[in-house]
């Protein structure tokens, strides 16, 4: 993900954005400073992934992600093998936005030690192996089930003790040279498309909140240890938390948008909706009016849920009114639920249309754990 | 870097070990899984970069590196300038030891929301902009003149709120297909040089650690504030703690030998010289011999200092002996400091001959900010 996009919706404090839009502009000013084809920067910050020429008729897609204790995830929330999972799946998503075919993963972990020590374990009172994980190995199962399932291989990376758990995941990936699915090609009259359902991630995200609270009420009557960094969620919590845990990046789906050049653009839905419908918007020049009937909502999800839940990591993109649109792809339903319109001034970027009318759609993207 | 050496060298317990043994394999048997030409992984962890196929000339390197306040920076000693510079500089190093053409980096930052704010500053009190830049604004400064040096365009990255400062670099760069220099190829006969000097950063870093115990001193006395996030380093010192506040990658130097296909293996002096060399020996089955009298030790510099002290970033790299190494490339020295042997059972894996004799160079590389 490029980050001025990132933090624009994940923060409003004016100091925060006018960093990102010198970053950005001082980035663009450092790519136009010398030769570097051929293998050479086609696009840099503002999109899903940066593109790098790469031989005659393919282009390098490029993605990066931070994930944070206590903001991205929480050590007494979530399972090592979900936490490792999302931390692929977030840049797999990426990948998936541009269309592009995964080549290879590289993570950059650091660690509090307890994290990473008694691996594989020799038990210090029998000295027989220990057969109980550690919390590392188990955050490397969540990883390679993933990584296996999108025959993505994990090429590199750097390790850090940190007295705050942080992983930062990169992807790259092949797309064809002027196939990648990009933010910025929604034009006045495309469709407005979503894969899946939404809101199933805010949804569940709140119920695991709602357990994990009763975990540590009941914790602290105990008298026990105030926070665990391996949470054993109960089995008939695993299904409805799914979503959250263990999202499933589209990546069939973008690559089949690309091969056959449906859409004329494409974003993850990774802070929500409202706020990343917004951004394809201000990076293609258009308006956008959804249908609120239309919205495929996650059950159980609300409707401010399906609207502005985080990390569902869908993907919302958009097609000539032309184009027959299957109702699925790759096994995924696909759902129509709105059109791009040109922008006015003073008009709102993005409406919601309901039968009471017609409101502006505000970017209240989720900001993970910093509120 | 690809991190099981990085950890081999940093932390002898068992358990890291383990696990990175554990993440190569698994790695390995991630990338064998399914078929990833044109952009295939030709070459995973465990060299300084991975290697991926482009087009039909052309390998992409493609290198990270985390670092953490209080592990390989510390905010009240190393000036935001310092931190950003260094962060790039150890990127670019690792692209260097492969003799790889820098094409763009990727920078993700998560920072204290203290070091973001106030930027670019209207002051609450006059209502007028604020002169003094913030921290990450000073970071950038540092980043960006590296890379306008270098030639390198920032291409993207992420961005978070993080209670601990936290920036995990990207660096991918082009090499002439076969012409990579990689950690494997050394033989039994090649002789072992080295660019620059050596110990240099390990020495100005001790008189930057005396330096900032010195402050923190005078605040404690004064009663002022405990630490400072952005330490004024008096011009006077600047020129001597240069080796390791500002350190030069070998990007040049790299890209000759690649060009000339001068060296038979490679690796960047990050972690000290007798554990990279140890990395070098392990990866290309060899054993070294080390003459003391020869090495090019940084003026002021103990010997502990160049044979252990890490982050002096200079290339160690192996040549035939019958190939004429030039005594300087691209301006900076070179030096040859030994030779590579068969390895035989039972015997040190590097040696350092001195007038008194031989004895086992046992690698003892710098643990950045952990003891």
């Amino acid at each position: 993900m490029a980050y001025p996009q990132n933090m624009h919706s994940r923060s409003g404090r004016p100091g925060e954005l006018a960093l990102l839009e010198q970053i950005r502009a001082r980035a663009a000013q450092s790519a136009r400073g010398g030769p570097f084809a051929p293998g050479g920067l086609r696009l840099g910050i503002g999109d899903d992934c940066a593109l790098l020429r790469i031989g005659p008729g393919e282009e390098l897609a490029v993605t990066t992600d931070l994930a944070i204790d206590g903001r991205h995830f929480r050590l007494a929330w979530h399972s090592p093998e979900s936490i490792g999972h999302r931390t692929l799946a977030r840049g797999l998503s990426d990948l998936a936005a541009m269309g592009a075919r995964p080549v290879a993963a590289f993570l950059s972990l650091g660690l509090p030690g307890a994290l990473v020590s008694d691996f594989p374990g020799i038990s210090s009172k029998t000295g027989k192996k220990n057969q109980k994980k550690t919390w590392v190995e188990r955050f490397m199962d969540g990883f390679f089930a993933l990584a296996h399932e999108f025959q993505t291989p994990l090429a590199g990376g750097d390790l850090a003790e940190s007295p705050l758990a942080v992983a930062d995941i990169v992807l790259t990936g092949v797309v064809r040279r002027g196939k990648a699915l990009l933010r910025s090609g929604a034009r006045p009259g495309d469709l407005l498309y979503v894969t899946g359902t939404l809101g199933g991630a805010a949804a569940s995200l709140a119920r695991l909140a709602q357990w994990a609270e009763t975990q540590s009420r009941t914790r602290a009557a105990n008298s026990g240890p105030a926070q665990s960094t391996s949470p054993r969620i109960p089995a008939r919590l695993q299904p409805p938390l799914a979503p959250h845990l263990f999202p499933q990046p589209r990546v069939a789906q973008g690559l089949w948008l690309a091969r056959r050049g449906l859409a004329s653009a494409a974003i993850d839905l990774s802070d929500g909706l409202s706020t990343d419908l917004a951004h394809l918007c201000e990076e293609s020049h258009v308006a956008a009016e959804v249908d609120a009937a239309a919205l495929p909502i996650h059950p159980g999800a609300s409707l401010a849920q399906a609207l502005h839940g985080g990390e569902d990591y869908e993907l919302l993109f958009a097609a000539l009114p032309s184009i027959r649109v299957p109702r699925r792809i790759a096994d995924v339903p696909v759902t129509r639920i709105g059109q791009f319109v040109r922008t006015r001034k003073g008009r709102p970027k993005v409406v919601l249309v309901t039968v009471q009318g017609r409101q502006p759609l505000v970017p209240k993207g989720w900001e993970h754990f910093s509120h």
